[in-house]
């Protein structure tokens, strides 16, 4: 309970990462607030005990450090500025930025919030739900230090990496940029073998326990295989994430002249899969896009 | 060396997984037998306390487990078959054929060594150089019981986890081709990667330290990773292994209708590498493709 009376914190945007981390600020002893647009969101962080607001006004001219965790750069404007939270906001609060965005409107949001007298932390998360929910996320943060000394005990109560990558907002993201094309296409690649593997006779759950102990193996082919081997689609996280999130990579690639052969080869498959009715399915169901090419059957376990 | 009595091993092909599997046999405390066409391998051997024979015949004919480590199904064919090996051999001697070779040869193999009154197991490993010297390979492995009955001490000296995968060669070979599938589109992930955040200004050892801990990570990209920071392609496995390896999974993609959309340029990418002169450099010098088309400048040790 000791950080209780010392640093009010918020959270902005209550889905499956932002609840997980204004729960983890509440298990921590933070008399945490919390806002979302969605009243079931709301309800949910009352449940688990945390303090609502009805707009992120409110919120942010009652805290001391706002964590955001929109969708994306559209939603940050939103919050920010839109709603009227910087402007209610106490001068020296810190706003932390976790949505996946272009690295130019990290650094423009961090200018912003700097001349509006803010501080301001880019700070993308990974880990997925399950490690948002336990406050154990990894953040890829850049800002100033005067930022991460006020957030400090906030970071350390919803993440337990905090790599922190430069001095002002824009390098945060340029590193989840990264996270993102290489997740992006390992989900790709892990349907691609997986359905690849089905079609040549090997039971895809056998495949998963094997390769997971040799070279083949990537994070997402172990959090994402089972759900191919299961044919369970319900959305940890949906399909049309990675559209936006590859997109970011190639509209970044293009900037730098530079062509991302399997990000764009994995992008023209999320982007068919949505187009066939899986955007907001689960993102391991591009694995629907091989098997319906291929005329290969998977599992399918009906949730979607 | 309790197991020095039972069974005499032999391994043929003593590149660095064949003389990672060979030392790892006399450390068990076999009188291991290997060869190798080359004179500085048996050479190298030789000064691990092993005992060399001058061709694979003399070997097999000395040897209850033979274990085949060279690099495609031709070597296996000239070793078994023209070289006398499987002629020479014992009626039952086992056969344990470690390259990665397309599943509908594993299976010839096999039912030639059956029909010539030996036992075959189709073993395909991973774990790359350094794990196989500390006797640590994971194998997937698919023959009759009979086989693994014999086989199961050398299997068990050379590898931590042998995946059992069916009673005939051929399902081996094809779960090594799934694992070669993800390894192959995960290194050049990783290039494509470290490449497009070198040309932002990342650091790419930082990149490393950063994404290891995200969800973007994979083993490939750790390991390979590392290469192109550093700028060092001595070759650990070489790009050419993967032209052949991918070149093995499109070939099988084929057969089964299928579209390998991701490995497909993978493979493009590898043979771009080859050339354009890095065949024999380590694979992670992918890299220097992307590099060079973007005029980004890379990491460079000078050592290939």
């Amino acid at each position: 309970m000791e950080h209780g009376s010392r640093v009010t914190p918020g959270v902005i945007g209550l889905g499956s990462m932002g609840l997980g981390a204004a729960t983890s600020l509440v298990r921590a002893g933070f008399a945490a607030r919390g806002h979302d647009i969605d009243a079931g969101a709301r309800e949910r962080f009352e449940a688990a005990g945390g303090a609502v607001d009805a707009d992120a006004a409110a919120l942010a001219g009652a805290c001391d450090v706002v964590a955001v965790f929109v969708v994306n750069a559209d939603q940050i404007e939103q919050v920010l500025f839109a709603s009227g939270a910087v402007a209610a906001a106490r001068p020296g609060t810190v706003f932390i930025l976790s949505a996946t965005i272009p690295p130019a409107r990290a650094e423009q949001f961090g200018m912003r919030l700097r001349d509006a007298g803010m501080l301001a932390i880019d700070a993308p998360v990974s880990g997925g739900a399950a490690r948002a929910a336990e406050g154990a996320m990894t953040i890829m943060a850049s800002g100033p230090d005067a930022a991460f000394e006020r957030a400090d005990p906030v970071l350390r109560a919803i993440a337990t990496r905090v790599f922190r990558l430069g001095d002002a907002p824009g390098a945060g993201s340029r590193m989840k940029l990264v996270n993102q094309h290489l997740a992006g296409i390992h989900i790709v690649a892990a349907a691609e073998a997986l359905v690849l593997a089905i079609g040549m006779g090997l039971d895809p759950h056998r495949v998963i326990e094997t390769i997971r102990d040799c070279a083949g193996t990537s994070w997402m082919f172990e959090n994402r295989g089972p759900h191919i081997a299961d044919g369970d689609y319900k959305p940890l996280s949906a399909v049309d994430i990675f559209v936006k999130d590859l997109g970011i990579v190639i509209e970044e690639s293009g900037r730098q002249g530079f062509d991302p052969v399997l990000a764009s080869r994995a992008l023209d498959q999320f982007r068919r899969a949505a187009a066939e009715g899986w955007g907001r399915a689960d993102d391991a169901a591009v694995a629907r896009i091989y098997a319906g090419d291929a005329g290969i059957a998977l599992p399918d376990a009906g949730r979607v």
